[in-house]
């Protein structure tokens, strides 16, 4: 072995050293970031609940939004950047992620769902395990290159724990980090506190929604578990061409409604008013509440949401644009919550009407757009076709992917993390 | 949008012409690769049947290992340095992959095989595939940039057709360039040149090896499609230390067998009749031909091979030694093929071992080892996860990924790969 390799070298057990200290690192970031998903997964079906049962609240949204403004300003510090803090804060440790983050955005997402904002999860999962985990680095005076470490490890541990996917939740912990590459920095660290977050978050009786593909493929011997169609293929390219493009519409629109919100309204407190009293006025002009809230599921059988997203029926061809739009305003005007449920929803609804505009299986474009037009707005691609798997199975791999890239090279250089590092170009 | 944003922004209309451009450039990519592997593969299997039925023909081995540096000597230039110079010329683009490289090594492997080196074929694949594209990009005057993204397609199309797996051999096309990264260049152009190989070589009728996993794991309603059991992913981790391990150690011992007898044995023409020699020594030694080959399946019901080693009861608890140090000797000493295929024999083999020795069920960690030994010997963990999903479906994702990640740690830094980039330390 030449020098340049001895520089490389690493013993065995100066490796089983690594893991065991982040094992054992990862034990109480995943028990706290675990433990408190858990207690946000609870509270937001109680809000979504309460919600259902007295509708009446929707008309609580501007005030609180209000309500909102006020406790990010009272307690906020720098905690009102997000996931975005916790982005720049693992390429560049410095200013650090404050714990107050946690309780912050769980009591804020859980509020602007009780009123029915349309947001998501994956925001608040991310934050709070970002969050805890550098409450642990503090505790136990971790360094620089550790502190880094630690908080991939809560971004998986958040998300892992939040969609019940550990493996996702790994990869997405490094791959969100910059467009255009993965780097294998803290793996194993990442999946183990992604594993045992998800663990803990289960311990809590959290339930996680199934979905089933019921489309089988043509059976095809000579490939075992794929099964795969080229007439099919195409359609899932042209398909996937339009989730790019929805990401990219969702990012560009988000960020504007942001932009024109702050020239337009000169009091901050009052764009989240503004923002209450335009979802209300949507939600009375198109005579639904479908479009309130997480979306996952709905108070009526034939609610239009992900779940029905996966069989022909009961989505509008529009529903994808509808749910586009209601959650632009909501995040785009101050209130709180994640991005990625609502994506999974524009996704599902998106590939139910693609899917019977090209005569594809409508379960099938559904769960592909359920992740692809994730995989665009943020960037991951590859975590993404692995959430393709730990939701849906392995059969329908050959679609996940091409779904997945696809929309990766559709969706622009923007994605909703504006932290996120832009390596190279999508294409060269 | 700043600036720095404009910089990166990419029209839809210019990755749709990115990506007809590739699709174009993929069908003659993968029409002669996928049909040049599936005359490879059909000619493996005949020369893999003649040898059963003439075990005589093991005599011939030296005098084969004499032809095989002979064809080099007349025909090879720098095609000797195999994919060490395809990743060399994607890396950067300079001398050429000769087209002579694919006949070649097709015709030495199939040699290799018929005498009963010990070898495999993701090498011949990858060679083909990178040869075939250079060729390809010659005929059509391509630019440096398209040279390695071309080049690249060509490793994604052979690694896919050869194993049946094209989502894996597109990601490992990128993955397997630098130990510690994926860079997203090409991630679409590989991928469909990746599934058109794969169908080229399908419908030349060549069929791949099925495999089964019947262990399905605890139910666990709360997780669909992961099955996950703590005390078994701890045995998993165990078994996946000695599968890094075992990585490490082909790496090492193929290295130093290729350098000890260039130092030892003066005339070159005489390292592979030596080479030879010791491998007749070897097989009457342990009186089995068992571990000569290929080693997917074997001439008896009982013989050891991969596909006997999904059951307890066939293999020895060193066979995945035995299987180590005649595949060191064979490709250490001047013989051809791939080292993929007698990875996965050494992982399955000591996965079946290490299931017995900690109690799991066998067939789990047999498909472990398979694909985490590979991962180790290649730093390529992410697509040998997805490899599982395509060879053995996507229900237990959870302890593949565990199992790759965890021999990825504990494979050191050297790999099958000279060529591979060392981008960073696995462990900070």
């Amino acid at each position: 072995m030449g020098s340049s390799q001895q520089k490389f070298y690493t013993s065995p057990l100066a490796v089983i050293n690594h893991l065991v200290k982040w094992t054992l690192l990862s034990i109480p970031v995943s028990v706290i970031t675990g433990s408190l998903v858990a207690l946000f997964l609870w509270s937001l079906e109680e809000a979504t609940h309460l919600r259902y049962e007295f509708p009446i609240l929707l008309w609580g949204l501007p005030a609180s939004g209000l309500l909102i403004y006020w406790l990010y300003k009272i307690g906020g510090k720098n905690a009102e950047a997000g996931n975005n803090l916790v982005i720049d804060e693992i390429h560049k440790p410095g200013a650090g992620v404050p714990a107050r983050m946690a309780p912050l955005v769980l009591i804020t997402t859980v509020i602007t769902h009780l009123f029915g904002g349309s947001a998501g999860r994956e925001g608040t999962a991310v934050q709070i395990g970002g969050s805890m985990a550098a409450w642990v680095a503090k505790v136990f005076k971790l360094g620089n290159q550790d502190v880094k470490i630690i908080l991939m490890c809560g971004v998986a541990g958040g998300f892992g724990a939040v969609f019940g996917t550990p493996v996702t939740g790994a990869v997405f912990a490094l791959e969100v980090l910059a467009i255009g590459s993965v780097q294998y920095i803290a793996l194993l660290p990442c999946l183990i506190t992604s594993l045992f977050a998800n663990w803990v978050c289960i311990s809590w009786n959290i339930h996680h929604t199934q979905y089933n593909i019921l489309f089988e493929g043509s059976h095809d011997e000579w490939i075992p578990y794929l099964h795969v169609d080229v007439l099919l293929i195409l359609k899932v390219v042209i398909a996937s061409i339009a989730f790019g493009l929805a990401s990219n519409l969702f990012a560009v629109l988000t960020h504007n409604i942001k932009h024109l919100s702050k020239k337009f309204i000169k009091k901050a407190y009052l764009v989240p008013v503004a923002g209450g009293l335009v979802i209300i006025l949507l939600t009375y002009l198109i005579q639904t509440t479908d479009y309130n809230g997480l979306g996952v599921s709905g108070p009526f059988p034939d609610s239009v949401n992900i779940v029905n997203a996966f069989h022909a029926g009961n989505v509008e061809y529009y529903s994808w644009l509808l749910k586009l739009v209601f959650t632009a305003i909501t995040l785009g005007m101050g209130f709180k919550g994640g991005e990625v449920t609502p994506l999974f929803f524009i996704g599902a609804t998106l590939g139910n009407t693609m899917a019977l505009l090209l005569g594809a299986p409508v379960d099938l474009l559904a769960a592909v757009g359920f992740i692809a037009v994730f995989a665009g707005a943020t960037n991951t691609p590859i975590a993404c076709t692995l959430m393709g798997i730990e939701l849906f199975g392995g059969t329908h791999l050959v679609y996940f992917a091409i779904g997945c890239f696809t929309a990766y090279y559709f969706s622009g250089h923007t994605g909703i993390y504006a932290s996120q590092k832009k390596l190279m170009q999508k294409i060269v």
